[in-house]
């Protein structure tokens, strides 16, 4: 029978968009591992499917909320060994949680109210945003009755941050002619974003040989060559640590960005995502510099990255601060925002349940807290190892280099020399042809004119590295030469 | 210090969206908590939120999968049971799970490969794009063979309906001037994407005496004035059960719309998440009565409804039949809705989980068969007679009417009488003030002009039902008296 075939206008936006983080080569890998071959996803950020261990406290503590049968049989457990007479070490070892995680467990019950199965309030629990707020008074070292004190009303809970940042783009795209700044390379979700929403994408390029830091000179270049173009610029987007680029910027970096944004009226987007994946540089959240410099912030961050690695269930905060208002109307945007959010009802109540996790952790001197330091240590040292292990393959690798310090959870190496009329792109799908190595081209970020990269994900088990490493090199210097 | 306030011009359509669900009166109740008043949440379908108990099912696969230790201490309470020379009660009591949840939730982490932290595939895991379509072909008749199979590549698994209905609707708009037909009343996250999207709502009215059945005239008239307005109407929502009304389509009107939607070649939308909800009623999906007509077919379910109610956890599914293609550059809409996923990377994994759980459910004979088919019924025979209840108090109110089947988790009664120049918007902030009922006006799901209603979830437990019904009928009777 012949099929009527139906086809409609459709929204050119989101035909045009792009977001090769889960582009061609990932679509590849994804047929390859249908025929049985095994690829090594170093394509995304997602460190649990390359065998990182979720931490133990999160997960006790989220398994005992799904199912609070499981406290009271604990308690119960615990109870039949206090009483017992003898040393009953059989009941003894069927213990598997703490006093200290089983109050837990109910305190989210009692705080909540309803446990995970019901809607929340749109931007999340009052109790998950009041220890948001906390924790970001003490990262950056905010009183807490203080004036730069965290509000928990303006602040969301949001399905990972992604979501939050499409709150805000959407928001602030009024029109085609709107603009958002963006760094290149950067992280597809923002062109993306932008695009979706019918904006224009104003580039401005981080400086590679620098270490991937951007300065005062560049900013100020993209941004009238913007508006020469006729395009009215909203907001400039930062990831710090850089994605891709993996770049950890100075204080005085930041500082400088706070003062172009103040002079031109421009809001930041901050995404901090990567805030724990510095190993041993300091992190300076943007809130931290800003002080009380009346710029309008955004600020990302989220459960999926750092050493939590919690991908899979979608949790994330935004936080603003200097809340800007609609023109005309006068409306503030968080009270826009949870307008916004109000219509998908509330993020997963699992993932608002882990951002409450992460931003308060087990206390020193807690049960938990010796694993939970010794799991969050091994994560992060783990990390940069496999960092430190691809960068030395790189010196073995003909005429590729990479810039900058390690941060977040990725390396952009550039790649000089490539064979006659051959792209980053033609690499990183022969790479995974030969290797099974799925990484991104350089151009699904952005890039400068005439440079190529790649970026990986330094996720894979050390002794998968140690094969895999050589491997790379061997296709490396085989396919750069031929 | 005075605060620099910065305003900015935003996106409009967000300005002018409207989410009555989540709207003023709501709000005025979150006031009202704040204050130290008890009200009682009606507005919104939440069931946990008013004691629905989660099915156990679920939430010990889920638990167990969170914290897969807890499935290894299981096994080794049980072997110490096995092993125990005399019959150890104590042992025994502690006993919590079944052989065969555990294994469902070893079966969860060895199809999954990733257990719960990992990104998944943008659409879903495959295994459980697989059980969603082995569950339409039961639910609908379809062989597993045969032409009308339900194909996984064509089912998305998304953070509830309301993410479905989002891609779908911005995939449509490509202008202003590309319409959407929605039902009156209807669900605002319909009117609120249509808006968000910058096209145009099209209004169909349901006819309320003849129990909120919709009949091809009125459908043909309605896309008659749209055209005569110039816009061009791509597709039609229909929601079966209905939301607000509680409705529950006969399979004559259903194939009248899909004859309407062939004629016409719009494409259907149909929210189908409360097809638990028809208390003895036969539920026909618009996939059963579509057949092979070559009319394209978006269909929504959840977890968030039926005898589940499991809101917070954000899962539900959209299934694409007669998949249409976009105009020009020809790609197929499932091709075009991953890339709109992938931008969020993937749904959350426990929604995930439990759309896998509501479409696999246990089978007849199983350990935890009965359990969960006494909980299923109890669910639903409670909430029939919580509509009952609500209907009967309806019958001494002055002038208050309730048409059509008891479907859903909704009545939409019509106030014929209200005191002079007030509305239903005047009567359900009253009958806040006066009762902590939190409902929601008719206005806010759109109404036929001239009339006034109002939508009550039917939730609450019976003992509370008992205290509050009273309440509103002295309220109602003074109120629209006086």
């Amino acid at each position: 029978m012949a099929v009527a075939k139906h086809t409609y206008i459709v929204n050119q936006n989101i035909l045009d968009m792009e977001y090769a983080v889960r582009g061609p080569i990932p679509q590849r890998a994804a047929e390859l591992n249908k025929e049985g071959r095994t690829t090594i996803p170093c394509n995304i950020g997602n460190p649990q499917a390359l065998g990182q261990k979720p931490i133990t406290f999160y997960r006790q503590v989220a398994g005992l909320i799904e199912n609070p049968a499981e406290i009271t049989r604990e308690r119960r457990l615990k109870q039949l060994i206090d009483r017992s007479e003898q040393d009953d070490e059989q009941l003894k070892n069927l213990v598997l949680y703490s006093d200290y995680v089983l109050d837990r467990a109910e305190t989210y019950l009692r705080l909540s109210g309803t446990g995970l199965g019901a809607y929340t309030a749109s931007n999340g629990p009052l109790f998950i945003r009041e220890a948001i707020a906390r924790f970001i008074n003490e990262r950056d070292g905010f009183k807490s009755d203080g004036p730069l004190a965290a509000n928990p009303d303006h602040i969301f809970v949001t399905n990972g941050a992604s979501e939050s940042a499409k709150y805000i783009i959407e928001l602030l795209i009024a029109n085609p002619h709107d603009g958002i700044m963006i760094p290149i390379p950067q992280y597809p979700l923002y062109s993306a974003t932008i695009k979706k929403a019918g904006g224009t994408q104003v580039n401005y390029f981080l400086n590679e040989e620098q270490g991937w830091i951007l300065n005062r000179a560049d900013l100020e270049e993209s941004l009238e060559l913007a508006k020469k173009a006729g395009t009215r610029v909203k907001a400039i987007v930062v990831i710090n640590p850089g994605n891709p680029t993996g770049a950890i910027l100075p204080k005085e970096t930041i500082s400088e960005i706070i003062e172009f944004a103040q002079d031109h009226q421009l809001m930041i987007i901050a995404d901090e995502v990567y805030q724990e994946n510095v190993y041993g540089a300091e992190f300076f959240s943007f809130a931290r510099v800003l002080q009380d410099r009346p710029v309008p912030l955004f600020s990302l961050h989220s459960i999926s990255k750092g050493f939590y690695g919690e991908c899979g269930h979608r949790g994330g905060y935004l936080e603003i601060r200097n809340i800007p208002f609609s023109d005309g109307s006068n409306i503030p945007f968080h009270e826009i925002i949870l307008k916004q959010a109000s219509v998908s009802l509330c993020s997963n109540t699992v993932g608002q349940l882990l951002v409450w996790l992460m931003t308060s952790p087990p206390e020193p001197g807690s049960e938990p807290y010796e694993l939970y330091t010794t799991e969050k240590t091994l994560v992060l040292n783990d990390l940069y190892e496999k960092a430190t292990m691809i960068r030395q393959a790189f010196e073995q690798m003909d005429s590729v280099r990479c810039f900058g310090r390690t941060g977040a959870m990725y390396l952009f190496p550039r790649l000089d020399k490539l064979p006659a009329k051959s792209t980053d792109f033609d690499y990183c799908m022969n790479l995974l042809e030969s290797t099974g190595l799925t990484t991104v081209n350089g151009s699904g970020f952005g890039q400068k004119p005439g440079t190529s990269h790649l970026r990986i994900a330094f996720l894979p088990p050390k002794a998968m590295l140690e094969t895999m490493l050589p491997e790379w090199i061997e296709f490396h210097n085989r396919y750069v030469n031929k």
